[in-house]
């Protein structure tokens, strides 16, 4: 099982901005933690703050990756072609955030991307991607064998 | 470590509700399989469709539970009420929703609890749940232990 | 056939609340003509202020009424959670108002149940509640019997 | 007593219509039906796609109708001018829709007219009509002998 | 003179809640000292989460008490059936918040319960409570010899 | 301790303005009354049609007066200037309005003052006033010795 | 000099209609004043309730008036298309209003004919067509002499 | 007869603004030709740039003036206080506009005080005025002898 | 084959309306262009300015032609009756319009009867006759062998 | 003659995208087809996710191609660099769309590049590229001889 | 070369209002280092808190001074008559902020004389002021010499 | 001290734009003239029509330039992800416009970047770049020696 932890603007900088908002850890260090965790999925991650190369990401998941653990960052509620890139491919795509998006500023607060992805998890600092990866394997499991959904 | 899974208004149908929309099984069968998953985590399940009385558990909470997975059900989107009570007690709550509430009617895309809850998750059937629960373990560990905290 | 008619917020006032919108005459004066006008149905009145005991209502009707007559006062234009429970089961379930709510303060302009209810009657005073009653009778005919079906 | 059913715009395609929202009878099929069923009332259909046509009939209603039953169509959501023909006679007026109309498009949630009508009825097919007869019926009576009001 | 203090949602927390804003005093330690400083006065302390509950107790104080100082706490901006049972009953009804409510989230700017009350306080922490019982005491007066209204 | 009264526009008017909205009791019969029953207090009042002046007023209230009792009238929902000046000064600000401006038209529902004064009362007729001294006291009170706060 | 009183729908029921807001004199009774107050000017009058009707009659003006004083009637709030035909003709349109349309329902207070007439006037009873009457001639006057125009 | 032409902030520019906007003529020249032209009415003009200075003036109109054909300027769009000073008095009030304010900018569309004048008239130039005196006449006439009144 | 154009309100006037927007040429001079372009296809032109006509005449197209070419004019902005029209009825209908409404004022940035058409094309002055029939034979073609569907 | 096809995000996934929304035929397929339809035109196809390099190409434009048939995808809703480009360059561009966006979801409804375009087609399938092509070929005719325009 | 430096409402206490917004030095103290830093310019300060008098301020420029570097304080979101009467003179207006006004209420974010001025500067504390004179001597510059202009 | 101005999408073609609005001057020609004016300051310019390299630009900042003079163009009225970049880098960052953005279409009225910028100056034309070196000085000088400040 191979799963992409595609992240959007921004989440380079993770570690290093707002902390209050985004805490302390970087991806450098949290990676191999994860990886560990979940010794039997192949977690990659790949980051880019162009929206035309998260599209061509998106697009390019199918047959090369299990799922998608996605952070759109700011794209996350303005960005119709992101969506529509979700949309177009059969990978399966879950949501996350690090912050509480709806306990910030307003604009925030609406995700053009929510609709079209399997889940949204929004909130729980790094342990967000976690989470979705917990989701997506679940996902993945109920898509094989649909008699153990619930 | 003990749980409260709190469930609002018509989550006492689940199973037999909408099931494109909620799926097809019920809390009666669900719970037994989420105990069983968290061996040493003693999860209680609570519902109530009447609003007050849901506020009533939140504030009781306090010294009886360690945290709260709570679907708020159709109160997610007018209870200021209830936004009120979460903010109010000091136990940890955690918002689930069993579908991808983001791609429903336009008023299930507000949620007035999500500002006030540790995170949020929503989407993924009762799997939601699952997550729920996990999310809140690892919030009461770095609780306890902020240097674990990414 | 037995029907109920499910009565909200305040309508146990009816007959002392504000004359010039509701009229004089209460419940405890009406349902015997009611009745008696429908003299093969067995028509069944139950009245809540409390939200959830609705719900409970609602959820409950199930087997006990061929059809519920519901009249959600002011949680009409407040209420998911309501809207959801009408939805969630299948007794068929016709809107009426006394007032004509459209007349009123903007607030009341908008009907969160409507769209889920089997139609809507508004305006006509209490023989808005008979006017339930013909139609459900009718849907119910047409239900046993789609050919009828216009 | 003598009662005007007046149709607006697309209403004379009735029975032609999409049929999952407007069903398969049509008017030629339903008005000797409900005419049968009011036996003491004499019932006349008029319809017109020219909303000047329909204020004209409106305003000519007056000696002519003891009350209209209206189902204005399209103009419902967008014509002030049919909305002031109704408050500017005296002629009794029901609103009708054989839809449900808050159950669909946005534009089809406000009605003009409801506010000037004595009171509306929609959502239960063309059995609407026969609904409005019967609430006009009432209104006339009660018009006649006030304290026959509930 | 009797009066009714009513408390609606999470005001039985007040003094455990966000102290910035609500203040550190119970109504425990408060209402006697403000039956001290209204010797004359009958006055009662109820509080309830439930909705419907507050409703029930407003449609009871006729008869019972002479007027009823009312924080509806979360239920001030969300709640029509509130306001209806403000509005069907005779007793006189004053508002009060202890927050500057203004000054707080953009959902808590509008009270749906303010045109039907007597007048409105609010911002003055605990005494508010005090002022809307003075100002209930001059409300009364008026009512009975209405020649002393300003 | 010495309180201004400060009136902004029409209030010059009042007693001989629309009767049935702020009553017949001009300023000159009223404040008498109100210095009479407020024997320790020195009550001063002062009014102005213009903006401007009001803003002055409040400006040169600091060291003058221990607190205001403000109604700033129509400014009260178009003047920004008049809560800069409102926050610029530390003198406290009560706002109080004769009518109950939430039952009144639309553009009176916001008050742009009421989140930068200590608190907000309206309704109560001239009583207002009455209440607004009797809140800046205990106010000027706990200011003084922050122990007394509830 | 000649001169269109063009009337929209419902106008033939002036005098009969709400007499509150449009008065008590029919143009039956009125024109003849208006027409001997201006005894150099052909005045004529025109009425129709149908939208397009209206259309044609200003389109057909060109070359047969000099000027109409135009009352829209219900249109006025709703009609791209009599804008459109206003501002294809080269014939000067001084809209009139009997009512105050400012301080009616919300949904009169927007002209969609204002912005392409020569002028308006409302809220004069019928003294608004005399107006309209006198503001023609002055533009008439100007258009033929320009130095004129003040 | 006396009337009061009351001009609002930059009135006194007129002549010297925008002049595609406002025309050319000044009131030092408009003036005299007006008072010429109503031989038998006293007609008075003042101006102020100051909003309070305003309100003065409409307050001390009573017994000094018949009417008032009122041009608020800026101020129609935003002042409640001057909405307030005209419903204050009892002299009646003719709102007059130059230009087409419907066809200027959005803020320009909505006027605060229409719904309190006697009438409103706009777009034709200083001609405005002149029909503002006509209208005003014409009001006073009727005022004194009502049967005359359309 | 068989094609109308049908024209709404105003645009007889073509070629004599504002130039700059709607172009010079009039449909007397271009419609025989048109025709000539098209050889082997029958192209009918029909216009009114009554919108009720024009639902007359979407109606009637059934049978009469295979496709209809539709510039509602004015009633592009305003009618659901033509919407609900063109949804009743069989006949391909493409909507074009030869200014950029998309450019013009706000209200006219909305089409009713988009949804509901087979396409849309507008911008090009009169050549969006030329492409709607263009497009229309191509639908004809595609709907007559639906393999030949990109 | 030189025509430039510019395609935005995910029209790459064309003919593998939802069908019922974008059909079954990718441009590797049909690219041809429109070639051999217009002989003489050059056609060029370029397409990119990236709305930066949309905007380069679009730039690069001048001299290279004689117009731009632009399809952009997601960003046609979001993007004012994309229509600043397009302003920004002598290159006229024809906006065209496969599907109704006026027929999906609401954020599709709103066109930011629209008034900047020559005109707008949409709805047709890939069909409407052939018709953007049609329409830019008479646009080039047209700016070679002004007089051959309607 | 002459500049007034216009400040509106309560700019009089700057260096003793909120500090973390406005900053701690007065104009007292920094006017004579302006002063200073442009030796070569005449610069007068001139202040008032009513709106009219600033517009007979600004009325009263042109002459008397070559440019106004402005900051309208508080009427900066809501004055359409300083708006009116920035457009009427020919001095040229710099609008400036000291904070950075759209970082703070949403009310704030709207400025009615931006677009009527030459150019806005916000955010830089006093320093706005500094930037606005060497903003303005650059006009007066190109003014003089348009050849000079970018 | 070193300075980056960072050009948006099409400020590339500064100069070939709409002149009207941006002035006739480009960079290439504009630069130089600032780099001599601001002799002792390394001022260096980059551009990008791509929003993710202008996040990277953004993000490679610290360290390299002491400043930046930000015009991000459209992206100025979009982009939640620029702002973030702005927000997560400890460069100063001042935000500049050559055109008066308040005075042109809607939505470039709103910036979503001025909240986090240091200061904002627009209208100017391209001196709003040199006014931009000035402020960023100023504010490199104050962030060395706070004392300084205002």
């Amino acid at each position: 099982m191979k799963i992409l932890i595609l992240n959007g603007p921004n989440l380079n900088l993770q570690g290093r901005r707002d902390k209050d908002v985004y805490g302390v850890e970087s991806f450098g260090s949290y990676l191999p933690k994860l990886q560990a965790r979940f010794a039997d999925v192949d977690i990659e991650l790949r980051q880019s703050n162009i929206e035309g190369e998260l599209i061509d990401m998106l697009q390019q998941s199918e047959g090369a990756y299990n799922g998608i653990v996605f952070n759109a960052g700011g794209y996350t509620h303005t960005s119709v072609a992101l969506r529509d890139a979700i949309e177009s491919v059969a990978t399966p795509v879950v949501e996350v955030h690090i912050s509480r998006i709806a306990a910030r500023e307003e604009f925030r607060h609406t995700s053009l991307i929510s609709p079209v992805c399997r889940g949204s998890i929004s909130g729980f600092g790094l342990d967000s991607y976690r989470l979705g990866i917990e989701a997506l394997i679940e996902i993945l499991h109920q898509d094989q064998d649909p008699k153990e959904k619930h």
